[in-house]
């Protein structure tokens, strides 16, 4: 009889709710406590990173996901502490076509996550650091684009990076172990008409070895190239050519070459864990001539990356990680105003506390120095310390 | 015991999950291969039809619906595709109170469809081509307002409605065989003082035959009348007499005179299918005088509409779905800027593909011939051809 | 065998549609009859209840919420009727950790209502009266702000707060017998950075008394205190000494002192009903001098509250509520343009009628005085009646 039972369990039509599920999380932050320097500011990270601001809330996330046929998986996320004002905005619809019964290979579009940087991919729900790392994060504005790709991983390595996951080891989740997609190449959410733009296109290789001890490694690489239309550009500023002279064209609505490449390691807190990324590439980048008070965007070299340590203690159901975290850039910000020139270092000592699996909290001292310029702000280098709070609910 | 267990059942109160259901769609488009006029633009239809734009979403929609109660359906649909950068914005929020327990008369308020038009009813989930003709489509924005009605049908043909849907015959679903409502006669999600202004009423009847054979033969008739109330008109721009000459008073949040009449007929694709719907009436019509280099808007004739063939083809799980639209308008748009002045003819070839049930290909090879003119751009035609695809998940 | 079954059930992990739930409810409006002054605007209350709009959404709410693990419960809130044009927009995003098992004294965190008057902590979905009272709601910006609290009560009373709405009787909700909280005191959805601002602190005592008849009496008492920084200032207008004179200042992005106190009684309707609140305290507050043609914001005395008297009929499933309220403020209100100065007198006759739980009617007749003026409007004062409709379904 229970045979039966479970032959019609199979063979009755899913209700809506096996199909789909709803969860989320949300992030409520302090930066204000034991500021230095109000003025020194991160809008790539947090915009309450400057300033006073009191309580925000960095991230209200919803979520509808799920695996609506053995051959489709759908994602749709928003988030509702965007735009300002706590408006609703799209942050993932795509989905995932397994071309194959088991998904080794998938075929991706709609606007996802863009396969550049380990960091980039793993979910801010599970990252240590309350911010993404400057260097690698300035490649995509918010993680995210419209387009199509294709993932490949063999079975065994697709459970690999959903148990990362599950044992609470923060990994990436499964963009496949090869990625390769075409994508606008502009900032999500935005539609940016321009007759010669291409494509941008993204690579991404990543293998997680698993050890016989048990302790997993996984070292990545990834690139991209594309060109970038600047749409964000203060009256005046001009093109610069590639020989530094500055040409009389606006430097408004001009393609820029656009392109990185990246290597990823991350060895999985057991207890002790590493991880370290670094690109290099090239971008436009804004610079200010004091003498004639004038201001230009050109391609320049762009590099930086960050280096983090941490240690999982788990206690009971609880766990607590320390870590400690250093990042530096050196490069411009394509989708800031003027495309932004940076030089960042960054010294952050954090720790996790997850009293339950549902709730978090970190507490992390930063140390910084931060140069951002553009024509608005030509001469503006901020350095100072803040300590800075998170309460994170999972749902 | 059984019997017992069903008492139970129906006797225990219905889980929230029993009640409602969470579910929706999201189109991923792409317009540029093969575009020769990046000029010819469609604001009504797709704002990436014109231009080269890369991948966009054109809809990414979430509904909360069900049957809350035996006489109370509720329906709640939000587009996190919308306002330009993908906020979450509504769509539908309507209720349907059932005056009787088998539900033949329902009272609708909220804010719903307008029930002018077979296509404008027709979900864009179902809908074979892109987007919605424009002779139809122009009487009411996002087919949508806000306002109260009442909707009546037989058990057997609100049955006849559903079954038109659920076989895959792509139905308009159920607005009942009569319907006739208020609302306010602006744009939805918009609110328009003026003192003057009452509210818009339509009305529609649509009888879906059902012969012998299997055959259905759906035929409607459906007709509003209203006073509209201009609310984006550039500097300058005057109100034309209905004599032609050009008043003084500026064109500026003043009433015209808005009403239509249309005709539909479906004959539901089995295999072999043929639509056609064509609407005549009079609205405002923004008027170049060349002249004088100056501009008005005035009550004017409008008429068009669109012929359809599509052939059903099922194979295995899969459909596949080729048809051919001709369409044709001749009139204003109200809701654009200084009413627009429209002529548009278009012909699209296209073919629809259902690997499965929750996802569709559509590839459709538009010829159109666009003229849409007001005072920043007052002499405009254009003509082109583009190749339009679309990637589209239903969960 | 039955028991086997309990034990399995508490310990398989739960799904996640028993951990959260869907829920939420629309407020369709028309304000338009027998309207006799269109000028008579309340932009606190409701957009439309001025000018002639036709049908308006009130409120279109989406929640998702539960107890997602036995000591933290997470509340999530949108409104798709938001921002002028129907975008979703955070109202809630919360969590109560429950520092307790038996959950006496909870930790919130994030966007939620602050605890500052009985009618402004019940939901809408629950409120007689279309609008909350001008008086009381003028302290806290939709009700909500970005902060973090403590509240405690013990089980029973827990259990009392949740019979209150459970049975019908149109409580507040449960927020703790005790509740104190720190928040950012500008307006929930907004950054609003100065270095000098600190946070406002609520605290709020109330006590659900339940007597041996079965009736209950509420009394609840609270207060707040804060700086408010002024964002939304007309060019010109200055700030005003204490001593009434006008300064050089301009009165935009100043600290202004920012404290209430307020008493709050409710007898609730069995079938007799009585409720009542009045607060006093010092605020931000425009002044017009006729003589210089000049405006300025100062700190002024505000004061105000209502009464309100209502029955609860039961016929059969049906409810019927017939009520009436009485309403008085003379103040400012520190979150509308230039600190607007008002004096509000409203009376409202009004009936709600429950067909079945999952819809609501309610009709009022508001007869009023409202004056309030700023820059903008330097004397405006505005009195009229009108019938105001609703229409409300609970999902």
């Amino acid at each position: 009889q229970e045979e039966q039972q479970n032959t019609l369990d199979t063979q009755r039509a899913k209700e809506w709710f096996e199909k789909v599920k709803i969860s989320g999380y949300m992030q409520l932050r302090n930066n204000d406590l034991f500021k230095t320097n109000p003025d020194m500011e991160n809008p790539q990270g947090d915009r309450t990173y400057g300033g006073f601001d009191g309580f925000s809330l960095r991230r209200m996330r919803m979520k509808i996901s799920g695996q609506i046929h053995p051959r489709l998986y759908f994602y749709f996320q928003a988030d509702f502490a965007a735009d300002g004002k706590n408006l609703g905005q799209l942050r993932d619809a795509y989905f995932d076509y397994f071309l194959d019964e088991a998904g080794k290979w998938r075929v991706r579009g709609g606007q996802s996550k863009i396969p550049f940087g380990f960091e980039n991919l793993q979910s801010s729900q599970n990252r240590l650091a309350l911010d993404r790392n400057d260097p690698l994060n300035s490649a995509v504005k918010d993680e995210r684009d419209m387009g199509i790709g294709i993932h490949y991983a063999p079975v065994e390595i697709r459970k690999r990076f959903s148990d990362l996951k599950k044992k609470g080891l923060k990994g990436s989740g499964d963009y496949g172990m090869f990625y390769t997609m075409i994508y606008n190449g502009q900032r999500g959410n935005s539609i940016v008409p321009n007759a010669k733009k291409i494509p941008h296109i993204a690579m991404r290789f990543t293998y997680p070895m698993e050890f016989e001890s048990g302790q997993y490694l996984e070292l990545g690489i990834q690139g991209y190239t594309g060109q970038y239309v600047t749409t964000s550009v203060s009256d005046g500023v001009k093109v610069r050519n590639n020989d530094g002279s500055i040409s009389e064209k606006d430097a408004y609505d001009q393609l820029f070459r656009d392109q990185r490449i990246a290597a990823s390691i991350i060895y999985y807190p057991q207890p002790f864990g590493f991880q370290a990324e670094y690109n290099v590439g090239k971008g436009p980048e804004f610079a200010f001539d004091a003498t004639n008070n004038s201001g230009s965007i050109g391609i320049e070299q762009l590099h930086g990356g960050y280096a983090q340590v941490m240690y999982r203690i788990q206690h009971k159901k609880q766990e607590i990680l320390p870590f400690v975290k250093a990042m530096y850039y050196d490069g411009g910000k394509k989708f800031e105003l003027d495309a932004r020139s940076y030089t960042v270092k960054e010294l952050e000592l954090g720790i996790e506390w997850q009293p339950i699996k549902a709730f978090e909290v970190v507490g992390i001292y930063t140390i910084a120095d931060r140069r951002y310029e553009d024509m608005a702000n030509p001469i503006n280098q901020q350095s100072g310390r803040l300590l800075r709070i998170q309460l994170q609910v999972n749902y």
